[in-house]
């Protein structure tokens, strides 16, 4: 049995990033009782919803664009890149709940602060299941393809690096300010695209 | 690093769409309770939430077969491409939660408006978001395969501009009558189809 | 620009099946509260949502066998061909609400009839876009393949024919017992296999 | 008609399999109530829902690889062996019932035994519909390709016996403790794939 080709892990892995990405959006709720406030106003206060939804939805975005990356870099998978890989896709798949805690809780006098460090502590543990993914595939290129140049790998080595320190500087931001650890958290993934493409033009 | 393929993208963005479909299905519920009206007469009087599922199960439908002609068309994506592509993803993802206000408000007296408003703004950003994607694409041939002819280009351009007007007129309509608002939403995603289907035969 | 090939299409279509299957687990609930009944003893009274759950499963798995069977004799996929096949899978998506209603009110005194009504009469609406779909594919080889010998096109219309008779029959047996209507439904499905996997071996 | 390929099979379970893991995470729910607990305290006592969540997600991650496996084997589907794997997928979507029944009742007074019960009992049902699949394409080398070296065969078929036995093992260990039966389950996934990954390197 030759060492199972990739294309099914990646069909696999963008289904549960799809999927986990897509289900964001049944963290939104309106109260429908008739005493609730109306719902033009209850849709304005749902701002944190939206905050979290699209934070949410941009780092998944993100992580799925990496995750490319690294696939058209590697020639085979063996059994332990797809066991590090399918604890990767577990913590994404995780996101929607404290995306949904984030919802709810933000701007809430009680449990604003758990819902954000279970948030940060998430992505946190998306970053570091990431790095292991790429750091077992390319020690000693032990699953790149022949065709990959040194110079590429160093480049991705380089872009993945700051992904862990800044959520665990995002993490730790949430003590002071959680509302403004979120922001901090979608200006990244907004601002992370444009040295992302301009790293695509360098190599 | 070549630049990466359209594959995992068509796969990322299809899964997201067929799943944002999908969803909708979930803006359905029933009372259950012993002193509801009797289901028959329940499942008579859900038409609102009917005329939404098929109304926003077709306008998917026709962005993903418009996405599908613009893929169809791009040698090559870049991550500016896919940052906007992440765009139109997530609004497309976004879908659901507006449907089920749909669903839930048409014909009550209080939160009509700002259901339908919510509804028509969402399909707004779509078409803007699509148009973007396209416009990116599109200038100067900056992704543009080598042998697709710029008379396909120009067909493509055309039958993709009434989408953002059209989608504004169906937010002003919004304010005199909700209901007609959603209709002409579906009517329009109905009748999209057999031009779409003569521009077929043209090119 | 080409005709659209039949890869996405396949690709959209699939997504759709699979996830209108998987939704189907979420019908299932308990009562969690402390006078509730034992778990064990729920467990066991969700037999109607059981019996919902792999009828619709099974029927949802036969039109997927069905549609790939299909494709395969497909060339190409026009406009018209994909706003058909929209909406066959607005109809399959549609399927985890009947049979959530099922699920719910079958063996209830009120509602079983209006709630198996509303599930035979979406397996009719399928059975119906479906052959829609393959009538308006075959009809004077519109969209087949080349090298698709006559035999086969004839072998599956007559193997599809049954479909639309039989789902009207089970509505139709819903009037005098939904509960046997629901069994015909699976005992089809499930009795569907074996005489398509002959017809695999004589073509 | 020629027998179906297996692209689109794969392209299906890939979906069922994806998505049935991605659903996991909707068994995570918060009481939001203002007399609730602190939030902080009610993310430390779901444990049992993460308990739940990792050994659902590494199971299914794990059946996963192993229908790869099976599949890398196999050179073409007929519509029996579509039948038995629509029955695994049937399974293998139901598993987000029992894992949040575990998630909800493991550690309380009542309901702790039967909750444990179904999620053991539905992992035997895929381990025994798993094996169906095998020994269906496996006997006789019915739908095996010709490369396929017989030793290979015998690698796959040793690797996964254990299953059944095992499944069996963990729920009768449930009656003595269901808690130690999911973290049993939670250690086999865990422990399987080193052991996976070694039979990689032997064949």
């Amino acid at each position: 049995m030759e060492p199972p080709g990739t294309s099914r892990l990646e069909a696999f892995s963008d289904g549960v990033f799809a999927i986990a990405a897509t289900l964001l959006v049944l963290e939104f709720t309106v109260n429908t009782n008739d005493s609730a406030p109306a719902l033009g106003h209850q849709l304005l206060h749902l701002w944190p919803a939206y905050l979290a939804y699209v934070t949410s939805f941009l780092t998944i975005g993100i992580i799925w664009i990496n995750h490319h990356s690294v696939m058209e870099t590697i020639a085979r998978a063996d059994r332990t890149f797809m066991f590090i890989n399918t604890l990767l896709l577990l913590v994404v798949s995780f996101i929607p709940f404290p995306t949904r805690l984030v919802a709810e809780y933000l701007e809430k006098k009680s449990g604003e602060g758990a819902a954000v460090y279970a948030y940060d502590a998430t992505l946190l543990l998306m970053a570091l299941a990431f790095n292991a993914l790429w750091t077992y595939a390319r020690n000693n290129r032990r699953l790149i393809g022949e065709n990959v140049p040194e110079r590429t790998l160093k480049a991705i080595t380089w872009a993945f690096r700051p992904g862990v320190p800044l959520y665990l500087l995002v993490l730790v931001l949430a003590i002071w300010s959680p509302l403004s650890s979120v922001v901090v958290t979608l200006v990244l993934a907004a601002f992370y695209l444009p040295s992302a493409a301009l790293f695509d033009r360098e190599t």
